[in-house]
This record gives structure tokens, C-alpha cells and sequence, in this order.
């Protein structure tokens, strides 16, 4: 069964793109995510869009009549309408032929099982949703089993963190909580907090991480809370050759999340 | 000699504010670029702003006097204005009390000495700011001479690539080319040219780089062209533990350029 929708004036039509706003993702409980090989990432994943839109100028594809017929087994609705809404629904100029409305998932400490994987990324007050996908993509890529965000970061379920994740915010989970909810929670258990930091650390190259490893990289701005470094178990700092002296935040996360799984495969 | 500027309509905002288009900056040859510490950057590496436009609710600071010193010295112009009229200009909600204009640089190969550094950067159709910026600041950290644009890239003197660089679009080297004549000027002297790849490479870790090293990654969907690949001395691949097949193209070059710096000072 699939709904027509060709007018811009369409409520549907304004019901989606607001999900481009925060607050109507919190008040729906649902974000967007767009483009065929992201949302068959989120099926394999066991994520089965609410509403699939799907553009009358999309090119079929088996995968996408796979993404259909899950979509009208789980009850949920499928939607056809011109590249010019789905445009407007995604705010891209040129559009993906798909997309899909998701229920967002559970971010608690509660449901993060440490012990499930090697590596965790953790970023404090991050604000920028591009660097904050891009965090979740590597952390895919390292094998880590999520993304803590510590205090006031950017949402991970904007359209903007979506499409950098390139599919992660799918495979990797996502908790969010404040520092001093977080600190007794790792210190519950086994945990080793590494900091990229340039006070009192050792070169990242060679330090001595041990698994679970938790990753933890600032703010774009100002870094890293002086609190936050000191509770950490290893700060590394890596090498700055010319005037700057910080790193891209999701650049850092990157290149010692890489330097731990190389440390703790060795 | 300051200028007061208090209306919105005043030509010089229209004529500021229209440098965030390349057309118009291409037309100028200008760029703007914004904030105390970005200007100092630019000042200390002997780039002085032809305009340097100051809120009228900056904090007074030392480097500023500097700063203004330098373009009265040169012969530039000093404008003061409101917050509202700033922010205007630069298109950020909250701006920095300062920004400056600046002539675009020679970006021809011909400026080019690979012998001044043993890394370069260099992309290829990459086309997204934020991604450009992030390599030329990696650039910086890595001690690598510049980045080289291939093809058809993002503009390095766009607003959001010259924020992203957080300075180093003054530090690192800058040059535009096409492949067809890349290549040739490559292979015109020393230099390894080393792609991050998926086919027939080999692990990133302990690969034989050689100096100077020449990191390329390509365009952000579509990676890099095949022909590009196989002229390249070496491919390497970096593990890729999840469902995605590939790094966002800053990280990956990131990622890669610490290797090879570890692996050149080793």
C-alpha cells in the first residue's frame, strides 16, 4: 500500500520536515534518516523505518522493494511523492531517491553493555552534528561499541549527524549523560579513561591503553573540562608540528581511536 | 584612522558580506577570514588584511593593537561597526569581534618546494568546506608543507573552509591543479604518492613510506578515480571493523598522515 502525496501544503509533507527541528523530534520521538544504502544498513540492523518516502523518480532496486516490504510487514506506511517535497522534506538540494522515519532509540547508560566491545568514544559538549556523525562513523570503523555524550552535545538523531554517520548512528550505540552521572558509572567497572590532552600526558604513539578502552575527546572550543582531564586514567597528547595546537575534535578521536585498536591488537 | 560604519545598507557591508560567494571573491580576489587568533595566525606568517573590520563591542586586547597597527602601517583600512553589522558580514549569529580581508594567494603548482617538507596533503574532488578546512588544520599539525586540490574541490577561501582551518589556510601552502598536470609535475622529481585504498593495498601500519610523502584521498561518495589510484607508489588500507567501508575523507587523511609521520621519524 502506498500513499500519494503531491502537494507541498500536504500536512504529512509538514509533519516530516519538521522533523528537521530538535524540539519536534523530542515531541514525536522520531528522527530522519535518507538514502537507500543508509536505511538498509538500519534494516540489517533490525531498524524498520516507521514511514519510508520514496521519490517517483527513484531507480528500483531490489534492496529498496526489501525495504518496502518490511517496512508493510511492521504496519508501518509507505509514501510516494516528487523529488521537489522529498527536497523539501530532507532540506537537500538533490535528494536521495529514499528516506525514512525512524523511532529514536534508547540512550541510557543503562543499556550499554561495556563489556561488548574494545573501544568507546566519548565526547564532552560537543557541538557540531557533522563532527558528532563523523565520531560515530569512525567509531563503526575501529570496531568501538558506541558514542557516550557527555554533558550539552549537538543531537545525534539531526538529519545533519545522520548523513555524516554515513549509517553508524544505526550500528553503534548512543548513550547520553552528565559527567557526574558517568565517571561513578565507569567507575563501576572495568574502564580505562584516555584523554587527548596537552597537560601531563605521554605521547599517544605507544602509551599503555587497555581494554575497555573509552575515548575521550573536548569540546571544538575549549576543550576539555581541567576536572575531566585529571579524573582520567592516561593523557595523551599526539604531535604538533606547526602554529596550531588542538586538533579537529573528531580528527582527535580518529587518529588515537586508531592508535588504541593498533595498541590493544598488537 | 578608523571608519565608522552604522547602517546595514552601507555599499562596503554589501560589498564584505558578498565575499562569502565565490563568485564574488574570485571577482575581488579576496577572502575573508574572522577572529583575533586567526588573524594574529595570518599576521605572524606575514599575510597583513587589506580591511580589518572590528566590532565596536570587541574587548580591547593587545594583539588587536597589533593587528591594527599593521594595516594602518600597510596602508589598509580599519572599520568599526556593530555586532549586528558583523555578524551580517561574516553570516555567524555570534560573531568574533574581528575579521579581516584578505588577498587570495597564488595557488599555482609553480609556488610549490616539496623539498620544504617531507608530508603533503592532497585531495581530490573534495568537495565539502568543513572537510577542507579540517585537512589544511591537520596539515599544520602533521608538518606538512600544504595541501594540493585536485580537480574540481571546494574553495579554500569559502568562509566555512578558512573556519574549519582555524588558521592554517595562512601556514600551509596552497595549490589547485588537475590531475593531467599533477602527475607530471609528481613525477618531475622526488616524492612517493600514497593513497588511502581498498584494492590491492596493503595495512596503513608499517607501510614503506618515503619522504617527501605525498597522502591523497579522494571525493567524498565516490573516493578515487581507479586510474588515480593505480598511478599511486602505494595503497594502503586502514582496518575497517564495522559495516562501513570507508572514513570520512578528513579522518582518513588524518589517520594516515600521523602514520606516516610516526613511521618517517622512526
Amino acid at each position: 500500500m502506498r500513499r500519494q502525496i503531491t502537494g507541498f501544503s500536504n500536512p504529512t509533507v509538514k509533519d516530516l520536515r519538521a522533523l528537521r527541528e530538535k524540539k519536534h523530534r523530542k515531541a514525536s520521538g522520531q528522527f530522519l534518516a535518507e538514502g537507500l544504502r543508509l536505511l538498509t544498513d538500519a534494516l540489517a540492523c533490525g531498524h524498520v523505518p516507521q514511514v519510508l518516502v520514496m521519490s517517483t523518480q527513484r531507480e528500483s532496486h531490489p534492496l529498496l522493494n526489501a525495504l518496502e516490504t518490511a517496512v508493510n510487514a511492521a504496519g508501518g506506511e509507505v509514501i510516494e511523492t516528487s523529488p521537489d517535497i522529498l527536497s523539501k522534506i530532507t532540506g537537500k538540494d538533490n535528494p536521495q531517491g529514499v528516506a525514512g522515519v525512524f523511532a529514536e532509540f534508547d540512550t541510557s547508560m543503562a543499556g550499554l553493555d561495556r563489556s561488548s566491545a574494545p573501544i568507546w568514544l566519548v565526547a564532552q559538549a560537543l557541538r557540531d552534528p557533522g563532527n558528532l556523525g563523523t565520531m560515530l562513523r569512525t567509531g563503526d570503523a575501529v570496531g568501538a561499541g558506541g558514542l557516550i555524550l557527555l554533558d550539552d552535545c549537538a543531537d545525534p538523531f539531526s538529519v545533519e549527524a545522520v548523513r555524516a554517520s554515513m549509517g553508524a548512528v544505526f550500528t553503534q550505540k548512543i548513550a547520553q549523560a552528565r559527567w557526574e552521572d558517568f565517571l561513578p558509572w565507569l567507575r563501576g567497572g572495568a574502564g580505562q579513561l584516555v584523554a587527548a590532552s596537552l597537560r601531563d600526558a605521554v605521547p599517544y604513539r605507544g602509551a599503555p591503553y587497555q581494554t575497555p578502552c573509552f575515548v575521550l575527546v573536548g569540546n571544538e572550543s575549549r576543550g576539555l573540562p581541567l576536572e575531566y582531564e585529571a579524573a582520567c586514567d592516561l593523557r595523551v597528547t599526539m604531535p604538533m608540528k606547526g602554529r596550531a595546537d588542538s586538533l579537529n575534535a573528531a580528527v582527535a578521536a580518529a587518529v588515537l581511536a586508531y592508535e588504541v585498536l593498533a595498541s590493544l591488537e598488537a
